[in-house]
């Protein structure tokens, strides 16, 4: 039986709903809709409460898959928009599929290949987000997702992204309904709950650290993940849930690794990683992900910012456009998927970053 | 005659009108109030125009340093406050200091030693500005500036920080009355122009253009400076110019030296600045001044930005907190005088960028 | 042969691809969708540049009426999407429809009722934008759509409503490959020289001013319509016009009036408006449309106004918010369709209004 | 003994530290620097977090009135600054002074003058701030004011204009400290409970309601006064208060009334208080101030806004454009002191509204 393959599609867009990038590659055979797994878009809205670039790229893409592989199993496709590509950020999709090695010769490398697993789980209820259900339920869903993509040890796991519910006025009344409380009335403040409590199912899950308290949801930012990048849509009740990580069932050239930024300006961590990952030149890097946020402190390694006064801007946006340009001078391109709404994924300030490179060396099969 | 040493005092600002880190270090002795030439503000407004926060600081300044050595030696002060601390960029000022070396003991080293010199030009005439008279203006007044300073070779120049005036309506019709034309009518417009030819004025004093058409002004960018950083304000009608150099005449630890970034991204240059200045650590980068800005053309590296077409957010503002996180990444400080409007200074969405180091080795004189 | 009747309808849009409150209309029999002649949309998003909520709706209503009445008959309704519910302005569709009065029963009213008429122009070359080509293919148009909507004499028009093209790089370079230049090859600029020239179309077309100069097109602001509502779009190169009159020639309670106000604060105009189609409550009001922007002098009766110095909000959203919440005062509604970018229509800083109302008296017919 | 008369100066301003305004009134005799009781200034920031605008306005003005009538007397003056000037608003200041009425000749009027007095409160401690103990404090200190009015019944004052403390994170160190808990540690939201508990401090002495139980501060909106308008500033832990009302004790053609606004469009009320006001012509119109904020619910009368969704713009800077709008419409000027952060002043969404007007009847003494 043929290994799995993972193939990564880096596609410009020229505004949110641009899918012909995906289609061309479609039909020039580059790609197979049959086998992507998930698509994560980087989109031009502001990323926050009224970015309707996101919805506007999903039906987009949706509409686009549904006509090339049915609508039964486009929904299947896990998808993720972030909005925000401040400063020089630029907009753009990456295509995650599960291909077949050739037959006959190993494409892979010594220490595995870049591996993709998918999962869904069950839907939440209302009085479950933020709190330890979810923590659990994403705990299980990660397991599931590394097993699906045959990773069997944590520590090759590199990145788990995930999309999470919030909460609405109409789901909180159904908690009430039944005589529950939820978490927050506040449905802002659900999404960072959702987030977090998502955030620290994946470090449950990985190992690093051990079941946390249910106060601390949301409250003790010394509890995170160092792989986790997790973000909340109305559109769901239950987890889409994707891992990145090493297998050595996977052959091809792609490889990832992963940093953990200190605070926004820790760029040893991900120089680094780039060392780590043996890349010979920065054309070699497919793809990086990134979480950037403003310390709640205020404060920089010493140096006061202004990110959490500026009424007219986003802090969120300020911290995308300031990480952007660290990372997009470190690898090189400005095609980079940054983005906000860190609780638990990193320390206060700081952030997980994956890079998935194009390793050159490729051994022929023995 | 004991030899002149440069010192540069960088000092964080709570808020745009806080001057007590500067009072603070006058009172310890470690700045006499009497050799300051030149202040430079970062403030934390939007660094467009209808951002107070400059005005607001010259205040606070102006009356600090009245009190301090009188209104009229305030008056001789060169200062220019740009706004715009967006990402992590922190608020601060750089206070720059003509001091005197110890007699007996050479502080300088090798190569000379950071070199200051200033120097205000004539007025311009309303119809002058964004012209050539005012090319030729600036070019005088960056001579004059650089024999202050004590430096001949204009290859020893690495940064001409030029404060210019601009058209108000007013000013347009002072013109007219006497029957002239001045370069254009819009004001905000004539900001530009007046940035640009003063940067050409600095390009044409350091050799790096001949001569150019009135007509280029503005509009071809493929003529610049590497060293120009200019800034237009409404309270004066002739500059104010601050030459940064290295001059064997002057002592001290402190060295400049100049990267010319190609675009956003270019990191490269900068990195091999620092590796020009033989920086041990990162703590020995005593300041960096640099300009930023959007690309015309729309693209980094062949990729699409976005700053262009946000009607929310200025692209000066994207600019600057996206080579402030590249800028931030390499020398491990937020403290970064990173300003917008560079027209003739660097290549489209490019820049310069000057750095100051405090060395290490310091010989003893022979 | 039965006479013709308009209805109008005004639908709430809980977000920008929210169509659910037009298929509903459909369902109960309320709408007749093959009867849509022109859909306009107020939607969410910041009304300039990147705003995708006009896009995003488009796209929801294109798919809702092709479901409805299939591809063909969709592409000949009228669709205009204007961006922007500033202040407390509310998301909706207008949805205009022709349908057939009941026979047997005159339904009208003395003074006749509300007409309507469409019309589609020609493509323009991309040199016709902004000039005199420009404004005679609308003032062709106009006639023809008054001629659609059985209107004669131009003193019965109280609004027109017109898709205009833009200028992009490619069609700037089109123009130039045939060794034409554009009015202006500044993207940005075009839709402003498009809306000035389709306005004075307008004009010229209901006797409001004779053949314009075309040297006066977007510089001379004393040539205006006051019942001209342009808006550029970059999906076409012709104009998809809507004529809003009154005619006897149909049937129907509905009346539609204008008003000129002079300036941001002409609440008088308004009011006078209100008077003259003898409004029996605000309830009677079934629709507002109104052009909105700031004074370009910077005054309001003679205070200055912050709108053209705000570098954090265009002035379009300024001005929106302020007369959104005048006229609202005056009509007791927030489902105003207030839009921006005012060449031509209108004095400077003050804007075209025109309301729809449903009349209380229906007279039986003899 | 002369009767005191109140003067009311609106003088625009150019910029926010533009005092010649004021200064030229001193000059010309029009206004008696001695008798200045308080200053209120409308200024064109953002009116949030980072408006530095209201800082510089208030140092410009301190500066001038010290150089008038001395730092101490200056000291004394009540000032209160706005900040956002949304839509077509302009900056100004109102200048209340207190001057002695013309002997032998009454100036006043039937049912009185405007009356005016200032009080200052004790200062609190930061565990009472958004407490019991502020609504008390500042109940005691508005009927100190209204005894420096000459103003014996509560419902003879009109609007009670109040800056009130807020909690920094070193006054919550310093409860802490005691062993106190304050009524929050996030410094934003006490700028909240602050206003709120101070609005309820105002209610409770005119007798709007009753002594209100603690945990309803800043939570119960059916709790508020229809006269109270309040802001918070870091820079005092008092209240400075400033009432208006009607007085026979006071002479002069000046009156004042308010209106209680039940949402963002209620122009009625406002319509009502003008006819009670008797105004002959707009012009007599000397001054508005009014609180503007966006309802909770998301809605007014029934349809939604967006204000509460908009990432890019703080809902407050919406609200006082849109009612500024409808303001200006009625009274026919775009000086209108328009102020935001609404809670427990007025109901959810909607606001007082205080006019001050020149009678044009003037009786002479008998």
């Amino acid at each position: 039986m043929p290994a799995p393959i993972a193939r990564l599609h880096r596609i410009p867009a020229s505004s949110p709903d641009d899918v012909s990038g995906i289609i061309s590659l479609i039909r020039t055979g580059a790609l197979d809709p049959a086998g992507i797994l998930a698509v994560l878009g980087k989109t031009e809205g502001n990323g926050c409460v009224n970015d309707f670039t996101r919805g506007f790229a999903t039906r987009a893409l949706r509409d686009c898959l549904a006509a090339e592989i049915g609508s039964e199993a486009a929904s299947g496709v896990l998808t993720v928009m972030s909005g925000g590509t401040e400063g020089a950020l630029s907009p753009h999709w990456l295509v995650f599929e599960r291909a077949q090695a050739p037959v006959g010769g190993k494409v892979g490398l010594d220490g595995g290949s870049l591996a993709l697993g998918t999962t869904i789980t069950r839907d939440l209820m209302p009085e479950e987000i933020g709190r330890t259900p979810q923590v659990e339920t994403v705990r299980a869903g990660v397991l599931a997702a590394m097993e699906a993509a045959g990773i069997a040890d944590p520590a090759d796991v590199h990145f788990v992204q995930i999309k999470c519910p919030l909460l609405t006025s109409a789901r909180v009344g159904e908690a009430r309904a039944r005589g529950n409380s939820t978490a927050t009335a506040d449905t802002l403040k659900s999404m960072g709950l959702s987030r977090g409590a998502s955030a620290l199912g994946v470090a449950l899950a990985l190992g690093e650290i051990g079941p946390p308290d249910e106060a601390r949801i949301g409250t003790d930012m010394s509890l995170y993940s160092a792989r986790a990048s997790t973000s909340a849509g109305i559109e769901l009740m239950g987890h889409e849930i994707l891992v990145l990580g090493m297998s050595d069932r996977w052959e091809g050239p792609l490889a990832v690794g992963h940093a953990l930024m200190r605070d926004a300006i820790d760029s040893d961590s991900v120089r680094q990683l780039m060392e780590r990952l043996e890349i010979g030149t920065r054309a070699d890097v497919v793809a990086v992900l990134a979480k950037a946020e403003a310390s709640r402190t205020g404060h920089v390694r010493g140096s006061r910012h202004t990110m959490n006064e500026d009424s007219d801007l986003s802090a969120t946006r300020h911290a995308r456009a300031f990480v952007g340009g660290l990372l997009a001078g470190l690898v090189g391109t400005t095609e980079l998927f940054v983005s906000g709404g860190a609780e638990h994924q990193g320390p206060d300030g700081g952030g997980p970053v994956a890079m998935i490179v194009a390793r050159r060396t490729v051994f022929p099969r023995a």
